[in-house]
């Protein structure tokens, strides 16, 4: 018999990616198909797979979600302050939330911005 | 003249509450109707404006995002674990993103939960 090392993985491993970006390219705040296409680059940069993206305009501001088969990444705006959150929240070891933050961080043109990570996988 | 002091408050306040659900009801985990019931509900007693609903079944799970005038409110289920995942994320001192989270916590039946908040507002 051989010897051997018995490793618990969570059934659900998920990680989140989130934060806040100062000092972004407002033009990219206010426009809503822009951001569509950065948040479906930064998907794919992340491996995650797209099943639909829904935007709003609220005010000046938009608010777009992509529901990912691996959970979700939003984008709020707000180009009146050239300030946007975001949030890259994905399941499954194959994707990389911090790699699909960072490419928004990048093509909102955020001069300053802050990062966190929660952890969101199960405890089983 | 008077005397005073200067208060300064963040241009955008925004706190979000987010966590894991253990042992949830397996029924209502894999009912999305329910499911978006009880997301509307939860945004009404958080005081907070739902733009849109909208929900995706992945496999046996459910995923759905209310937009909210205030951000988002998302549920991820996988019933095969009676496991879901809950994020309230809201801006504007009216609302009370844990009086929503608590409420969808009641509502999935969860027996165990862990309970996180992270502050979203802005640094200017």
């Amino acid at each position: 018999m051989m010897m051997g090392v018995e490793l618990a993985f969570p059934k659900v491993v998920g990680k989140q990616v989130y934060g806040s970006l100062y000092e972004c390219d407002e033009d990219v705040l206010k426009d809503t198909k822009r951001l569509e296409q950065i948040i479906k680059e930064a998907a794919d940069i992340g491996n995650m797979n797209i099943l639909d993206i829904k935007s709003w305009k609220i005010g000046e501001g938009v608010s777009v979600v992509a529901i990912i088969l691996e959970s979700h990444i939003t984008i709020h705006t707000w180009p009146e302050y050239r300030f946007a959150t975001v949030d890259v929240y994905s399941c499954g070891p194959h994707t990389s939330p911090l790699n699909a933050f960072r490419y928004i961080v990048e093509k909102l043109g955020a001069k300053r911005y802050t990062i966190n990570e929660a952890d969101r996988s199960s405890e089983f």
